[in-house]
Formats: structure tokens, sequence, C-alpha cells
């Protein structure tokens, strides 16, 4: 505490400004003292006790958060009882009769009665999410007179997939190392793991997988299980169930058997010992998730088996438990004729129905690999018999990293609301995740992290919108990318209304913004193996689809992939209605025309422009329009706190130069294919091709 | 500041303890409030302005700590005046004539003269040396009425090497990932690198390589001197100048020169151009480190050139700056038949006199490699006329990482006191390093950085207290071991003297401690690769001196490495009085024993027993003491932080499990070739030798 009086001193000594430094710690869990009077003592009139008469770690953990909350809002010390106060207003948490059917397991009602906020789940868990909604109120200075809400989540299984390695990394991580000190465990149990738990409760999110799912067999020793252990004994108070990732191959790497083959009876024993001693470690361990045969990752392909094969293996050790096998479905082989977009469908669809009840098959959004724009896996709505669970990538990986300001919530949005058609109109793939389309016996939905041990947690303060966003609607997918950034905003950045309404409107755009200037028209993927710089051009790799020139497949004719039947016909795999959308170039809408079309650069695009014009159009607004804005940002300096908002300008500083470094990347190298000059207004860029080239390649250096 | 207040009241609510949580974050700068009110109130009267007629950056920074210091200590804002405030009591910070005889460019006096306190320094930053001198005293307690200090720092660079890598990861790191934020910067620059600095420059560290030794050239491109030059204009302020490691082929990877030959008008030409850059970019920037022909590390033996050719080419490109060149000593060929002991001294001597005037050579404390006990280097006292630099480790790769609780300045101590008897007796190390011995014109002294991006910068909290004591010895090394840990615990565990002293005592035993059941007797790195887990029965690897057979060299009839005559002879490098002291296994010390001598497992010792019995007795002694810092630790409990009092007790928990392990590693395998019973009253350890070797596997299973 006194560390950061001491920086503001320096602050007022040096800027002399007033310092009300935020160092993002809290994320959205700020509490600050409430500034509007009247609400403040209306609120502290409401308040005045916390009833719970139960007790169990969570209900503490809620009676905690509450206490906590209003100290910081109100500066009151609530005390907790057992019975409600007569003659005084309070909050009563309150165990609904499991008969109920209003709620789910975990949803919670909150209500007014008698002078009493009533906050009723039929679980512990459902308790603790309704104390957070109320909490959420709150923060945001809501009325709690006439307070009703009524929630339950929509999807089961709510997580967040951490991809870890054991030595402090985290792949694709850009926020610092892994917050878990793997070394220090289990005997030092950092306090932040409690503050991890707070956050992910606070948005609903009921489960974490800890490790990465490239997983080193040394996450399933009796040595790391223990650490595992410690983690989910924090956890647990926050109805977070702990998971793992598992490397396939561990019965021949960690139990020296000859074979890791899922049809091998010592395998088989082998796998079930090794479960039955994590339950008897972690008594309420979730699961397994498996990336297997995908990427060099072992699996059950090695042995001529199936994924359903090695997921099945899996299911029946944990079945006794009640434990559950996420097998992924990211797979594809380093084929230069196949398409990689096809991969996925190919190799599952004919295993519907082959899978045990306990497994689920996690799917990322799009077919190729989190893009700023994708259009949905072929998957939804094709696999009515396989619970299918989502995988969104929260981390930025194609985003920019933990530079650029991407607000990803129309991002998810965009693919849930996406209508497979798979039972007519109407069946999105929000409803296929959520079970309501095949009626699924489980479901999950899984946000890959992008929190590391950066003091605010996720690099970029404005990226912890993308983890609050993630949970939200995990929760509760028909919420708007709208109405998500303005609690987030509200409850982070500043309650003042028209600064809260730039930064929701800068969030909104940021998205378009980044695919204008990054992959704009259904462009993908112009990276090597670092997926940051510029690399348009680059056409080798030890595999032909991890070059840039095979998704874009520019050359001097045009550019873009013919997914159509006269190309790859990857448009097959979706219904008609679907591929009636994107299979005619001339009524494909612009954002994915490339991702299923070669076009020519002289073709006229609906809009009158040709190919080449709209292109250049879309790479030079995109980079103009970060300095957009930069410009709002600046304009809400004196609104928020200044340590955060010189933290984020500076990222939008960082962002605008690199815009327009990514931008001339592309305009250069398709420029030398098409042989076009820039149409006005837009200037030819500084640099030339080749020293674009060399400003990438020493960027690359390592 | 609110999410500490936030943990508390959990704390309370779980724990209901009174909480006083501690992240460790201020490190000795913490400026708690003072608990005696006579003091406080002394204090007070003594302290009611800062003057200060001068403005620079650095002024500022002195007053401003001040303003921190008395904020937080006597709860009053100071105000800085431009004159004295006639009739009242203040601090009065004043510049010295260059003239002045008393202190050096860098020291201090600060004394009371008419009811002031005066801070003088004949530079801005040895006045910021003085401030924080004073505040040492204040958070001691002491009485300021008669003070009166005087002091100079004895080395001129004084400098921390930190071997962090352009993608965040540290070489040998183990708090965290690297403090830098290369890629934020340089728009964005962490409100932590001010904290860095400041902790620097109260215990007067002047310097700071900010990459790895094994650099990568990226850091001589501009993209990346300017990210560098951010993180100068931080530290510029607090009398911290910065430097590079470089990667000496960069003329050939970053310049596309056909070689990086020293010798090449090319490649000299490119060195003058790129440090000419350099100083336009950071104006004060300090100079270059170098770790060339060295564990496969390009340098100037690839061309036939010798060390001096390569280091003078940049001491030539660097002359017009002021700059200076640092060049590692730290060489070994991978010669199965030479003695690494013997390389470095074989290597440099035949160039002394070769290096150009502002070359420093830079030698780590001991012949091998950082272990937790060596022999001095043989070079110090045989360079007279080069600068020779001391490289101490205070990152503990030897010393059990973040766990193992080890206070490094009796290590220090050790070297800096060792007698070279170069010119006859009382030549001291220390002597060598701070020029007095040879007159050097430039002396240095850098200890290895173990800082990182936790929280608490060190992992271990009582690591810091390693930090602290490199600095305040590089400072002045006649400085002992004891008080600088007790200034440490004052000022940064608790002001309760009983306590106080527990800590003191334990952290004063903590280096024997570990060298018994680590490395007894004369025994070094029981290692492969990770030095960490025990492998003394590791015998094959890339190189025969990274095994661990190679440095014991143990068999059936006994252990240690014969240094003598009849052996590799490395102790023909040290003088006549110090070979006496070790050539004669009867009268060797036993610490250093085994370092010089193969000695048979029946070998009677100076104290009566067996080479076998003793090297037992060591083993399990070290062992049990861990139990006995534990106990110690526990004592302490209700006088000092309760977070920060966990976080070291978790830690000494698993030292004390791992202990164990290394002692029953060892003797395991010991007894293996020695095939003898463990003396009475030891117990045989409960694993075998393979099953220990199997823990130790899965250990290291990546």
């Amino acid at each position: 505490m006194i560390s950061k009086i001491a920086s503001c001193i320096f602050f007022t000594l040096f800027i002399s400004s007033i310092c009300r430094a935020d160092d993002g710690y809290r994320l959205w869990l700020k509490y600050d003292e409430i500034k509007d009077a009247v609400i403040k003592k209306q609120y502290t009139g409401q308040t005045r006790f916390i009833a719970l008469s139960g007790s169990s770690k969570t209900l503490e953990a809620a009676a905690g958060e509450l206490q906590i909350a209003l100290k910081g809002m109100l500066g009151v010390n609530v005390p907790t009882v057992k019975k409600p106060v007569a003659g005084s207003s309070g909050i009563i948490l309150e165990i609904l009769p499991a008969s109920n059917q209003r709620i789910g397991d975990e949803g919670y009602v909150i209500s007014r009665q008698s002078g009493n906020i009533h906050i009723a789940g039929k679980t512990d868990a459902g308790i603790l999410y309704g104390t957070f909604a109320l909490l959420r109120q709150m923060q945001q200075n809501l009325p709690l007179t006439h307070i009703s809400i009524e929630s339950s989540p929509k999807i089961q299984l709510r997580m967040l997939n951490h991809w870890d390695n054991p030595e402090g990394t985290i792949e694709r991580g850009y926020a610092g190392s892994s917050l878990w000190k793997w070394y220090d465990l289990p005997e030092g149990v950092d306090p932040r793991y409690r503050d991890y738990a707070r956050a992910n409760a606070s948005i609903g999110i009921n489960g974490t997988v800890v490790n990465n799912v490239n997983a080193s067999a040394r996450f399933l020793t009796a040595e790391y299980l223990h650490k595992v252990a410690a983690l989910a004994n924090v956890f647990r108070a926050y109805g977070i169930k702990t998971y793992l990732s598992v490397y396939f191959a561990a019965p021949k790497t960690l139990g020296g058997l000859k074979t890791s083959d899922p049809l091998d009876p010592q395998v088989q024993a082998w796998w079930n010992a090794k479960v039955k001693e994590i339950y008897s470690i972690i008594p309420d361990f979730g699961g397994l998730l498996v990336k297997a045969n995908s990427e060099g990752e072992p699996g059950p392909q090695d042995y001529g088996r199936t994924h359903a094969d090695g997921a099945n293996m899996l299911a029946e050790a944990l079945r006794p438990y009640k434990g559950v096998v996420i097998w992924r479905a990211f797979v594809y082989k380093a084929d230069p004729n196949a398409d990689r977009f096809k991969a996925a469908y190919e190799e599952f669809t004919p295993l519907d129905g082959k899978f045990e009840k306990n497994v689920i098959v996690q799917v990322k959004n799009g077919p190729i690999d989190f893009q700023p724009r994708e259009p949905f896996s072929p998957l939804f709505g094709n696999m009515p018999k396989t619970p299918l669970g989502m995988e969104f990538q929260i981390t930025q990986e194609y985003l920019g990293f933990a530079t650029h300001l991407v607000y990803e919530a129309p991002i998810f949005k965009e693919c849930l609301d996406s209508d497979t058609y798979a039972n007519g109109k109407g069946s999105t793939v929000a409803k296929v995740v959520d079970g309501s389309l095949h009626q699924y016996p489980i479901t999950a939905i899984a946000g890959v992290a992008n929190t590391g041990s950066n003091r605010n947690w996720t690099g970029n303060p404005m990226a912890a919108a993308n983890w609050y966003a993630f949970g939200r609607l995990a929760w509760d997918h028909t919420l708007s990318a709208q109405n998500i950034a303005k609690e987030w905003v509200k409850m982070t950045l500043t309650s003042e209304e028209q600064s809260s309404n730039r930064i929701v409107n800068l969030m909104l755009k940021s998205r378009e913004i980044y695919v204008d200037y990054n992959t704009p028209l259904g462009l993908s993927r112009p990276w090597s193996g670092v997926h940051y710089a510029p690399e348009p051009w680059q056409n080798r790799s030890s595999r032909p689809d991890w070059t840039a020139l095979y998704y874009h497949r520019a050359d001097s004719a045009g550019i873009g992939f013919n997914r159509t039947i006269t190309g790859s016909d990857a448009l097959s795999q979706y219904r008609p209605e679907v591929r009636k959308q994107w299979e005619n170039p001339e009524t494909c809408p612009l954002p994915y025309l490339l991702w299923f079309h070669h076009v020519s650069w002289d073709k006229k695009l609906s809009n009158g422009k040709s190919l080449w014009q709209e292109l250049c159009t879309r790479f030079y607004t995109g980079a103009d329009s970060v300095k957009w804005m930069q410009n709002e940002w600046s304009a809400v300096k004196n609104n928020m706190d200044p340590e955060m908002h010189a933290d984020v300008a500076a990222r939008l500083e960082k962002q605008q130069r690199e815009a327009i470094w990514w931008r001339d990347a592309w305009v250069l190298y398709l420029q030398s294919l098409s042989k076009q000059p820039l149409p006005a207004p837009f200037k030819q860029p500084e640099m030339t091709l080749e020293e674009l080239k060399q400003s990438v390649n020493v960027y690359l250096m390592r």
C-alpha cells in the first residue's frame, strides 16, 4: 500500500497532478468509494447486515466478498449474522429447495422482500454468483430498492484454458509469466490465486485447465498433482473445478510402457490407475483436456486408432468419478494439396455418436485458427450426437498481442449468433453449444486465457475486458457486446457517463479497425511462426500450411482462397442455406469474400470499387482509425486513473505505428503482384518492399 | 491499495488475525510509521523542511525520497524550500566544492550544524547516496542529534548484470520474468522501473547491464536501442548508467559483413558507427559487457585473434565517449584432460598489459562457477597491469534457486578477504578489486541480479537481502556480513530486537548449512544442466566438464580433485603462501580439502574422523540444521508481517524436504563407491539409490 502512496508522492512532486494511481490489479472488482452521496446513503441503509444461515467455504466466500465490497464502496464494516436483524435492512443469503423450477443448479434469484435483499440459489455456488450479480449492480450505482434479477447459466462447463508450461512460460501469453508458481507449490500458495478465483467467480467461470494443451507429462507425476491440488484447494470455495491437459503418450514416457495404444489393456490399466490417483489427491477434479494427433502431439492415430478410441479410453477411466474428457478437434494434416479448412470436419463427423457419454469435443470457433474474422466451424450443427464445446481464444495471439486494443465480444457474438441451419433457420451456433439444438447431455465453453504474472493480469489493461466478456457470454450468450462493455467500463475505468460512452464506442469499433489494417475482406494469417510482425510474402516453412501464401494465394491475377466447388469445395461442409450466403462471389458479403473466392484485382465489388481499390481503402482506413482511437482515448484522460490511462495511451501509440507497418507490408507486397498504383487519396508507403521486409527480419531476429 | 485492504478483510474474516499484509514490493524502503513515540517526535522536530539550493533530476529524486520517507515514517508532509527556514530545524542538501579532499566524487558527509542536518556531496549523486544513508539511520531508529557520517565508495563501477533475454525470460532467474517489458518499451514505461532505480540508488549501485551476457544481437538494433534509452531515462536521475551486453558476431549477423574479425577495418568501422549510434540515442551510456569465446559464444579467437584484440577494438570505438569495455574472463575449453580450474588464468595472464586503458576484465569470484564455496580465482593478484573487476552471482543458480535460504554476504566477504599475497601479506582480493593494490585506473564490481517480475522482486523475500548485501559491499567491502544483515532485517522484517537477532543469526549460519548438505568439504557441482536436483552420479554430457563426475572424481578409492603437483597442478597458479595453505592434505582446511585433493574414504582427518564419516556427518548435520532454521523462523512469527512470514515458512518447508533429498542422493551414491555403512547415529536413507535417481529423473522431466 505505502509503495503506491510513495509513487503517488513522486507523481505529485514531479508531475504535480492529483494521484489516484491504479495498477489494475483489482480488475473490475475495485469497490472504490461511491461518489454519489445519495446512492451511498441509500445502499448503506439497505445493507446493514449479511445474514447466512448455513455455513460453507463458498458461503463464507460470498459473505467475505460482500464485506470487502461494502467496506470499499460504503466505508462500513458490515457484520455477518445468523438471522436477519429485525427492524433493520440487510442482505440475506438463502438456499432454495432443489425442487425449485425457476432456476438451474448454479442460478440465482435476487429480490427485495420486506426491506431485505435476498440472494437465493439452489446451491452455495448459485448464491455466490448472485452475490457478484448484486455487487455488479452496486458498482454501477443502480438502485436496489425494487431489485429483481433471476439468472441461470446457459452452458454447464464455463472454463478457462491456460496454455501454461511447467517452467513458467505461457504459450501465446503476453502478460508476463504463468500465474502458477509451480516451483513454489504446493507449500507456497500465492495469495494471488484467491484473487484469480474471485475474478473468475464474479463472471461465472466454474472450471480452469491449469496447463498447456501441448502438455508436459510432468503434470501427471505425484509431485505435480500435489501442486495442482494446492491450487484446487483455493479454487474450490469459488465454485471452480480444476482440470488438466494430458500428454497422450504418458503411458510410455511416464509409465514406462512399450505403447500408449488406447486399446492396449496395460495402457488402459495405467490410465485407470493414474485417474484413481488424481482423484485421491483432488476429490473434485474436473477432468482431462486432450490435444491429440495435432501439430505433432501424440495421439491414438499413432496406433491406427481413432480420436473416439482415445477419448473413450480416458472416459472409461474418468466415469467412476463423474469426470469428463474434453477432446480437441483442432487437427489438420501437413498436406500441400489439402485445404486445412476441411480437416476437422473430415476427421470428426464420421465419429459422431461414437464417443462415450462423458466426452466433449472442443471445437475452435473457426475452421482455421482464431483469425480476426473467420466463418464458424462447419462442425457446429454437424455433430448432433456428440456434445461440442466451444473454444474461443481470449489471449490475442492473432490480435496484436497485448499491444493492440481489440475488444473481442463482437468476435465471440459473431460466431455464437451464426446460423448453422442444422434444424432449419435459427439453429445458431449458440444453440448448438448450449445444447438446446441437439439436447446434448453436457455443454461446455472454453476461453484460452490472457492472464499472466503482470501486476494488472492481462498486460494491456483493456484486455481484461476480454476476460470479463468471455465469462459473461459463457454464462449468457444473449448478452450484447455493448452492454458487457458498459458494465466493464463502469466498474473498471470510469463512472463518468460521457467518458464511459466514448470508451465503449471505441471498444465496439476496435475489432473492425484491426481487421481493416490486418486482414480485411476475408484475408487470414499473414504470418509465419511469430503471429505478430507482417509477413504476407512468407512462402517457405516446414509445412506448406504454415506459410502466409497458403492462406491468401495471391498472384498476378488476384487474391483469395477458392473454396467453392471449383476449388477446395470446403463450402460443401455447410448446409445449403449457409453455402448460398458465401458461394457466389457477386453476393458473398465482403468481410468473407477472400475466405471463399480467388478474386481478380480488377473485379468490381458490390460497392463499385475494384478489389484492389477496396483492399487499399481498408488498409488505409484501418491504420487511420487508430489515430481516431488515440484521440478518443485522450479525450477521457481527466475522468480516469492517470497511471492506467498512460499505460493504454502508450500501447495505442505503438499500435498506431504498427498499424501503418502492417498496412504498408500488405500494400507493398500485393502491389508487387497487382502492379497497380495506389488509388487516390492514398500515399505510397515511405519504405520500399525490401526495406519493409528488412524491418520485419530485424523484428523477428532472435 | 484497496486490493491489499480487501485481502486483509479476507484474512480477518477467515483467519481472524490482525492483518499487516506486506507483499514485499517495498523491499527495504518501507518507511512504515515509527512506533517509538519519543523517536518519532524527535525526528519530526529535526526534519521540518528540506532545503535544496540547486535543482536537478537527481536532487529532486533525493528530495522526493525524503518526502516519501518522512510522510511514511512520521506522517508529515515536509516541504521543500530554497533556503533553510530560520528558527526551524530541517535537512539541508548541500554541494561541496570539487576541491574537497575528505570524500570522493560519489561520497557524502552527513553532519548536524546549528540544528540542521546537512547532507553534503561533491555531486548530486553523492547527495542522493547521503540521503539514503540518512534514511537508513532513521529506519533503524538511530538518533540524529549528533549524527556524523562520512563515506565514499571504494569501487568506481558498482553494477548489476541482468541475464535477461529479449523475449522476457531470465537465464538463471527464479523470480518470474524479466523486469524489462521490452515488448511495451519504449512507449510503455512501467512505473516499476523507477522503484528499481530507487532500490539500487539506496545501496549505491550506479550501473546496470540490462541484457544477458549470452546476448541477442537484437539489442543493437535501433528498435531496441530506443527501448533501452527509455530505461536509461528513468535510471539517470538515480545516478545509474545503462550498459549493454553485446553479441560479438553482430557485424556478421546484424551488419551483414562477411566477418566479425576484430582486426578487419570494416568490422571496426561497423562497431565505431554502432557505438556512435548508441551514444546519439543514450548520451550517458556506460559501455559494453562481452562474453566471448565462452560456452559457444562467438569471439575473436574464431579469427585467430586474442581476447585483447577483441576488447581493444570495442575500446577504440568507446573511447571518444568515455565508455568502457567489460570483458569477461569466464572461459574454459571442452578438453577432458584439462582442468577447467586453470583455464581463465592460462588464457588471460599472458595478455596482462595488452588491454586498452578503458577495458576491464571481469572475473568470477572463483575459478569454476559460483559454487557454494570456491577458492578465489587465481587471476586476482596475477594481472597487475589489467584492471580486474569482480563478478559475484546474486541469483542463486547453485544455491537452491528461490527456495533455499542462503544469505550470501559471507560468500562475498570470504572471497574479498582472501589474501592473494601478490605484494606480500595483506594483498587481499578486495585490494585488487578496489584498485589499491595495483593502482588500477578503473575499478568495478558486478552482481548477477536476482530480480524478476514477481511482486516481491526476488521470489524468496529473504533473497532481497542478497541484493542489498551486494550493493552495500560494492560500496564498502569492509562492512561486516552481520551488520549488513542487521540493517536489512531492521528495515525489512522487524524492529523487534530479539526477533531481529534471531533472523540475523539464522541468515549468518544459512550458507554453511547449505554447503553441508549440498557440497561439503570442497565438493562442487553435483549437477548436469539443471543446477538444482542432485545428480552426483551424472557422468554423461555433451562436454566432459558438464558432468558431475568431472568435478568430484569419486571412485572406489576415494573422492576429490587432485590439483596438486601430482595432479592438475592448478595450485601452481597461486602464490607460494596461498599454495602452502592448501597443497598438503594433512593441513589443508577441511572446507577446501576436496577442491585440491583426491582423498581416500578411510583417510583420518584432522578432527579424528575418517573422510567417509566426516562427509556423512556434514550431509546429515546440514539437513538437520534446516529443521533448526524452521524452528527459529517460527519463533519470530508474531513480530513480523504474517504474509511475508508464511511465504518464507513455506520455502523453508520445501528446503527441509529437499535438503534430505540432496543428502540422500550424495550419501547413497557415494556409498555405492565407498561400500561403507553409515556411521552412527545416522540412519540409512529410506529410498534406494535407484529410487532416488528415479525421483530426480521425474523432477528433471520436461
